[in-house]
């Protein structure tokens, strides 16, 4: 029995999020279907987080443990043929055997992509969020600046997910303009409470339009109160970026 | 009655193509209901060549006539809000009024991409041909500058379409690579024989694998046969640059 690390990347429009549903098609699905017809085994997968329906993943980091002798370049290249079209396996290691994808991560990172460009980019309708009028980037950046540090995100959390704590370390939060007409958040935590980024995203995105002030930011975060803060951002514009380990 | 010039945009991937048919969702089709539904009118647009099935355009030019007494630009608004949200207008002038689309297009660009990575990028898995092996971009360059000038390109034509002349004229044909993973293929003439950009990217990769040396290219060029070139390029790494007049 060994442990393997996979990093996988997803596009997750056609997928009802990560987690395993009754009669709904699920990435943890997919990928637990496709490693049983590589192995024959039956094997419970580990993701670092659970992205929700329609969010994406450039490198989504799993764990799981199986009786397999295939060489772990060769698992990946089984799993790019079993997998569908729209998951990929980036690499797989053998790893550490008491290795938890979700337990063992310490920092991750997300992006968010908003297109704010005065005609929709077709190219990008499902992997932005189509702004319908053009937000200032440096406002937006001048605010997430007071979103950086450790402090209760209360505020940035759907509600019916009870915790221990809803304190969380951002590391780093950074607005830029990539392109004309592009808007990357990135986010960088040791952890995020449900729905955190998009609901910090909606809310920076209330400064961008200039229907808030910068320094509304810091009173929606001291709050600790969701209706506070700006509406949740759209999944389709979410990209889980890298899993630290 | 005034001439318009509309510059589009679209994802071809769930049209079977331009032209109007029948029971089938084409672009066409869905923007001459857009213009009806905001004219009242019934309007024919002509485009500068018509794209098959599941090929895109960053800059489809499309002409019409109509007696509607909006100004272009509320047009443009018009035509975002109601067409699907794989197409958008990116521009809308009153032109001539004998200006036509089609026939006083003088040259045309078009852009085919081949993601040659190790692995499938799943976000260009409907905007690239995935190629199953790297290919030499250098080799392809070197091959495409021979296909450069006036020639007889019935070699990369698919048979079944009847025309006066297979001569026409490729002022350039680049052969780039923008990123590690990805190949561009640009390809500028005063006119396109039908499917004869994705013979010519499918004859340049069999140089790029190395199945083919250099000099056999001229040599397909030569034979003004079908059954020489290679295999045709798959729709979906296909985009419409732009169209000059």
């Amino acid at each position: 029995m060994q442990t393997f690390k996979l990093t996988l990347a997803y596009d997750g429009g056609a997928y009802s999020g990560w987690q395993l549903q009754t009669g709904q098609r699920t990435l943890q699905g997919a990928l637990e279907e496709a490693l049983e017809k590589i192995t024959g085994e039956f094997i419970r997968c580990s993701a670092s987080g659970r992205t929700d329906a329609g969010v994406h993943a450039l490198g989504q980091v799993v764990s799981f443990r199986s009786t397999t002798q295939l060489p772990a370049d060769t698992l990946q290249r089984a799993l790019n043929a079993e997998l569908p079209r729209d998951m990929a396996a980036l690499a797989v290691v053998v790893a550490a055997d008491d290795f938890h994808a979700r337990r063992d991560a310490k920092r991750k990172t997300y992006r968010y992509v908003i297109d704010d460009g005065p005609v929709r980019d077709v190219f990008r309708r499902t992997y932005a969020w189509q702004a319908r009028c053009r937000l200032n980037a440096e406002a937006m950046q001048e605010a997430a600046l007071l979103l950086v540090g450790t402090h209760d995100f209360s505020s940035f959390e759907t509600s019916g997910s009870p915790r221990e704590s809803n304190v969380r370390t951002v590391y780093e939060l950074k607005v830029a303009r990539p392109a004309a007409d592009a808007i990357f958040v990135e986010i960088t935590a040791n952890g995020f409470l449900y729905n955190m980024v998009r609901a910090i995203v909606g809310t920076l995105a209330e400064v961008g339009r200039g229907v808030q002030p910068v320094d509304w930011v810091p009173q929606v975060l001291a709050a600790a109160d969701r209706c506070w803060a700006g509406q949740t951002a759209p999944a389709q514009g979410l990209f889980l970026v890298d899993v630290v380990y």
